[in-house]
């Protein structure tokens, strides 16, 4: 609950007791001096109940119990309902904002929380478990969502799903391309995404570099994301195209040397480069020495695209 | 924390005590005979934090602190280090998850999280609020997200981003649909999205009918979310468009007395209506009265496109 203005914590406090009194739970409160109450209520089977109440105007509610049973679930609802019938009662109009949040469910066999690169809390709904390996450089993780199809989870970020053709798409252009017999060069790219699709507008030749490091996550993909990359991982070879497990760098290097030149570079490496050798000591350094190095491969008018 | 075995609740709190006490905390310590340990620590400063150690095998750390300074998040981060290395020193290979969830603001100006509508928690990267009114059939508001444009609000349910052209397109028959010179006739959609996207088409003549319910909706989107409306709910009128604020039962109902027929019906009203009239008591009544006279209005070709 925010409020409009600075709470009367004592009268709060007053108000809500009685509601967690019913429910048989035991309170032991904390007064601070300029910082108002803590109110722990604690219930035989476990369960526990944090009210913070901030004087300036700011009371919180924390339940939290082990059981995810339903009927665990309308008793919270029915304390939340009366918690909420009571300050309303006690603070009229002057309430700003009443906020329930779902539960957050931790410990279970599931984890359905993926945070964002930029840290924001995500709960997906995940239903199942398909792929869980650690690699020597990383955590590769498989899990389904009905809403997202198969998602690629490495060491907790979240990379690709089945659902993101966009993605793929997008690094490819969107469509605004003619792939027809031309060469391509894709670094990275380790889900095959980018690969299955430009193999379906024949082109001349696809190359695409991956780094042994990804192995495992090629393995996986080739599996359990199949919407993603068809079946162009199951050969490192096709009609045309090839796949080069094998570090970018040395890659781009040989081809520069030997004279090699490709309509298409697509950089899709990861945006922050796992390094496996020490003297690739900063990652502006190594992500410069890419794009130098792709830009002798490319053909006067041919083009690069990254994230 | 996960593990792969019982707890040793009493080594549990033992190892972790020194880190809380170190922080100048105040311990209290409830001990239940059969569900473990909860011990509640607190800081002058007015935060706090729940240790709770369930004895099959989950420990659970909360902090809690009004401030969100960088310093007091440095602060958090430090201190679940120390937790996290004298878990693995306790524990060792017997841990079976660690998992450290992204800090929930509450009481702040702006609110980030706004759950799915099968309950599930998103946190947002909203940094405005640009539309928040109440009318007297619902709350609208249009927050701004750095990842997703404009985002319209209705009641707490997330409806539409400026980011979500997929949705219009995939409710317009993703693509394959050719609208030139057709009769379209769309229910709800007030935000004006489909309207917008058809009338570029260069159809015959498009009727959008949205009950006055909308009108708030409507006046906002035509601020806020033009770039899913463009200048189309600037006028109800246009060269080949126009818009109804009347209930859709009656729309249809006159349309298929006066025997007029449409091409394509694009049913994009809201999921579960907001009932006006007590008499239409049951939604899947309401849904199939407009699915039978939605069927009415279309010619023998038609097509009829919804969620």
């Amino acid at each position: 609950f925010s409020l409009n203005l600075a709470a009367d914590c004592n009268a709060v406090l007053k108000a809500l007791q009685p509601i967690f009194q019913e429910q048989g739970m035991t309170e032991t409160v904390h007064n601070w001096e300029d910082h108002g109450y803590l109110v722990t209520y604690i219930k035989k089977n476990g369960s526990f109940a944090n009210l913070r109440i901030h004087p300036h105007g700011l009371v919180l509610v924390d339940l939290q119990s082990y059981n995810d049973d339903m009927k665990g679930r309308e008793e919270v609802d029915q304390l939340l309902n009366k918690v909420e019938e009571r300050m309303k009662e006690l603070i009229h109009v002057n309430i700003k904002r009443v906020k329930r949040l779902p539960a957050i469910l931790r410990g279970g066999v599931i984890d359905r929380y993926w945070p964002t690169a930029d840290g924001r809390l995500v709960e997906y709904d995940i239903d199942e478990v398909v792929y869980d390996e650690d690699s020597p450089f990383q955590n590769i993780k498989i899990l389904h969502s009905k809403q997202f199809g198969n998602i690629l989870i490495l060491s907790g970020d979240v990379n690709l799903a089945e659902s993101d053709l966009a993605y793929t798409q997008a690094i490819m252009g969107s469509g605004k391309e003619d792939y027809t017999g031309k060469e391509v060069l894709i670094l990275g790219g380790g889900d095959g995404g980018i690969l299955y699709e430009i193999v379906k507008l024949k082109p001349k030749m696809v190359t695409m570099q991956t780094s042994n490091i990804d192995q495992m996550v090629i393995d996986g993909c080739k599996k359990h994301m199949r919407k993603t990359c068809g079946d162009v991982l199951d050969n490192l070879k096709g009609d045309c195209y090839q796949v080069l497990i094998e570090d970018c760098i040395p890659v781009l290097k040989r081809y520069a040397k030997e004279g090699r030149m490709f309509d298409y570079v697509i950089n899709d490496l990861t945006a922050v480069p796992i390094s496996t050798s020490p003297e690739e000591d900063s990652t502006w350094e190594f992500l410069r020495l890419i794009l130098d190095l792709s830009m002798k491969v490319l053909k006067q008018d041919g083009k690069y695209f990254t994230q």
